[in-house]
C-alpha cells in the first residue's frame, strides 16, 4: 500500500471541480463542489440514522439504492435540512441541473448539502454554481472540491492510496469536511471515496460499511450526531481488473486500503476540531464484548467531565473510571486498570503503586496520546478516536451565531 | 403546603452539626456534617447505579436495608471512592465512631463522602470531626451541616415544608450538595431528607424513588453520573400520626409535599452550576411515550452543541431538532414544534411563519427560560431542568487540576 497525492482524482476516470457561488458570508469562498465518474460507477453509501434527515439525504438515498451513478453534487454553507418540502424540490433539482449540464440520468447524481439548518436554499446562486462547476471540472480538481465541501474547517482532507490488485495497480482516494469539535451548527460530517477499481456492488457495500465502523464511526468530538451525515463510495472500473467480490484473493488489500484512506480522513477530522488543542486515542481491552467495549470507550471519549480535564492536562484518572463505571459495560471495579502512553495510573481500581503525578501529567501536556483501560473480564476490545474540549471550543460554539 | 426554614432540623426530633476537620485545602471550612434522628427512624435510599460506586454508597446501602437508623455521617474533599478495602474499612470505621460517641449500634449510622477520587482518607483527621461533631450536635445545627457538605458549590442548599396530615401539622426538611455543572471531580451529588412523620417503611421507599425520579433524576448538568450520587429519607415518627402507608388519605398531601421539597433542591442544584448564566426547563410532549419524551429532552439537554449555543444566547433550533432526531425517540420530522417560553421557532419541522430572530433572542437572553418541544405523536410529557455550558465551566474544569 502506497500513500500517493490527489484525493478523490488520484483514481482513474474522476474528474472533480470547487467555485464560489455566493452561498458564504466569506466573498469568493469556494461553496459547492462536483465529483464526476466519466463511466457510470458502482456505489455505496452510508446515512446518517438522524430521524431528522436533510432533503439531500432523502435524495441520495434513493440513488445509493439503484446502485449505479456518476457524480457528486456538493454545496456547503447550507443544510438544507428542516426546509420541508421545498427543500425536498431543491435536492431535485440540484440533481436535474447537474444531470443536465452533464449529459447523465438525474438519478445518477448524489447531492450532499451541509452548514447552517432551516434556511431555504438560494437556488438560483447554487444553479449558476452548478453550471460553472461543469465548465472547469478537470482531473486535476480534486483540491478545489476538497475545499468546496468544507464549513468551520480549517483545513481541506484528502487521501489517497495505490495497491495492487491481481497484478495491476489500482487506486482509492477520498476527502472529507467535519467539524470535528465544533461546528455544530450541525450537519456536519461528509466523506466521498473514489476508486478505479472494479467492485461488485454487495461486496462495494460490505467494504465501505466496515470501512466506516473502523474509522468515521471511532471519531467522536461532541457526542453529537448531524442530520447530514454521508459517506459515498465511487467505484468505476477503469483499472480494468476484474470485479472484486468479497471471495476475491485480494478482497483483503483492497479492503484494507480503503479503511486505510477512511481512517486517515476520519482522524484529520479529529485533528481539525477548532478549539481542540489534543488529540486523544481512547482504548478499552479485556471487556466482556466487543459491544461493552465500546460503550466503555465512547463514554469515556463524550464525557465532558473528562474532555475539558485534558484541555487543563489533568491526568484526572478518577473521571475516567467514573464514565466507565456509567458506560452499562460490565465493570468489576478492583479489576480496572487505566494507563496513558503506558505510563500506569490506576491498577486493580485503585492508584497504580509508584504512579506519579508528574510522570503522568508529562504524559497529558503531549498534543496526542493514548488512554488505555484494560477491564480485565474478557476479551473485547474497541477504540475510539477523539479530542479535549477547550475554553476555545465553548467560545467558538456559544459566539457562533445563527 | 407552606414553605418553612430550618432545612433537616425543622421536623421535630433531629439534631444536625458541622464542624471542620481539616479535609478540605481552605482552612476552617466546614467539612464533616452529621444528622442525628432522637429516636430510631424508618429509612429510604436511592443510591448512584455508576457499577464503580464509593466504599460509604456500599456501607449505607447495608443500612438501607435493615431499614432503621439513627445518623447520617458526611465528609466532603475527600470522595473515598476508588481506594479499594482501606476505604471500605475507613467508612466502617466513620460508622463505628459515630455509633460510640451517639450510644447506637453502628449498623444504623449511614455514611457519605464527597470530593475527590482515589485519595485515601485521612482517618485521623475524621474520628477527630466526628468527636467534635457529637459535642456540638443541636436542633439548630441544619445550616452547618448543610455548609459542611459542599464541594464546589457556592451555596448551600436547604428546604423544608409544613402540612397537615391527619388533622396534625407534619414537616419536611431537607439539604443537599451539587455541583451541578462544575465540580466534577465527580461524585457529587447528595440529598437528605427528613421528616417527622410516622411513615411505613414500603411507602417511604415509594415516596422517596417518586420524588427523585421528578427532581433528581430530572436535572442534568453534564450527563455524567457519579460514583457518590446518594439520596437519603429519615422518618422519625414524631409528629404523632397515625403511620402513612400508600392507601392513607393523606397520602398524596405528603407525597407532594416531599417532591417539593426534593425539586427546590434540585433545581438549586442547577442554579448553582458554576459556569451557568442560563437556568433552561426543557419540556417534551406529544411523543409516543413517555420513556420517548424522556429521550428527547435528555438529549436536547445534554446537547453540548445546544448547551453552548445557549450561553451564547442563540436562539439555535437547530441543533434542538437535531438533538432530538437522534435521541432515539420516535420522530416525525414534519411535526415537530419548538417554541421557547411560548414563542414559537418551529412548526411542522420549518421555521415558523413570523418567527424573528430578534424576539428569539429576546427569550434567550433571559436567566430563566423554557424550550418546549412537541412532537406531535402522542401523550408522552418529560420535563428536564438544566443549565448551559459557558466558557467559565471549561475553564474552571480545565484548570481545576487533582
Amino acid at each position: 500500500m502506497k500513500d500517493i497525492r490527489g484525493g478523490v482524482v488520484a483514481p482513474a476516470g474522476f474528474r472533480a471541480a470547487g467555485v464560489s457561488a455566493g452561498l458564504k458570508t466569506k466573498a469568493d469562498s469556494l461553496d459547492v463542489g462536483l465529483i464526476v465518474s466519466d463511466v457510470p460507477a458502482t456505489v455505496a453509501g452510508c446515512f446518517t440514522r438522524n430521524r431528522v434527515f436533510a432533503a439531500p439525504v432523502r435524495w441520495s438515498r434513493g440513488v445509493a439504492r439503484r446502485g449505479r451513478a456518476r457524480a457528486i453534487l456538493v454545496n456547503s454553507g447550507n443544510a438544507n435540512a428542516c426546509t420541508g418540502p421545498t427543500g425536498i424540490t431543491d435536492a431535485e433539482r440540484m440533481a436535474a441541473r447537474t444531470a443536465e449540464r452533464l449529459g447523465v440520468p438525474e438519478e445518477t447524481v448524489f447531492v450532499c448539502s451541509t452548514g447552517p439548518i432551516g434556511i431555504p436554499l438560494p437556488m438560483q446562486k447554487i444553479e449558476q454554481g452548478i453550471d460553472r462547476l461543469a465548465d472547469v471540472l478537470s482531473p486535476s480538481g480534486g483540491g478545489d472540491a476538497a475545499a468546496a465541501i468544507l464549513t468551520t474547517d480549517t483545513v481541506a482532507k484528502e487521501a489517497a492510496v495505490e495497491v495492487v490488485i491481481d497484478g495491476s495497480p489500482v487506486r482509492i482516494g477520498g476527502m472529507a469536511k467535519g467539524s470535528g469539535m465544533i461546528d455544530p451548527d450541525m450537519a456536519t460530517m461528509l466523506a466521498f471515496l473514489t476508486t478505479d477499481a472494479a467492485v461488485d456492488r454487495e461486496a462495494l457495500q460490505e467494504c465501505l460499511a466496515s470501512a466506516v465502523s473502523e474509522s468515521f464511526n471511532r471519531i467522536t468530538v461532541d457526542g453529537d450526531q448531524s442530520c447530514n451525515d454521508t459517506v459515498l463510495f465511487l467505484a468505476n472500473g477503469e483499472a480494468g481488473n476484474r470485479a472484486l467480490t468479497t471471495g476475491s484473493p485480494d478482497w483483503g488489500v483492497f479492503r484494507d486500503a480503503v479503511t486505510h484512506v477512511a481512517l486517515q480522513l476520519a482522524t484529520a477530522i479529529v485533528r481539525d476540531g477548532e478549539g481542540a488543542s489534543r488529540f486523544v486515542t481512547v482504548t478499552v481491552k479485556g471487556a466482556v464484548s466487543a459491544e461493552d467495549a465500546k460503550r466503555a470507550a465512547r463514554a469515556v471519549a463524550n464525557s465532558l467531565l473528562v474532555k475539558t480535564s485534558w484541555a487543563g492536562g489533568d491526568p484526572n484518572w478518577g473521571r475516567v473510571i467514573d464514565a466507565v463505571g456509567y458506560s452499562g459495560a460490565e465493570v468489576e471495579e478492583d479489576r480496572v486498570d487505566i494507563a496513558y502512553d503506558g505510563v500506569s495510573a490506576v491498577k486493580g481500581g485503585m492508584t497504580a503503586p509508584g504512579a506519579t503525578r508528574e510522570e503522568l501529567a508529562a504524559v497529558l501536556a503531549k498534543p496526542e496520546f493514548r488512554v488505555e483501560i484494560d477491564l480485565q473480564l474478557g476479551n473485547g476490545a474497541d477504540t475510539v478516536y477523539t479530542c479535549d474540549c477547550s475554553v476555545e471550543y465553548v467560545r467558538i460554539n456559544s459566539e457562533y451565531l445563527t
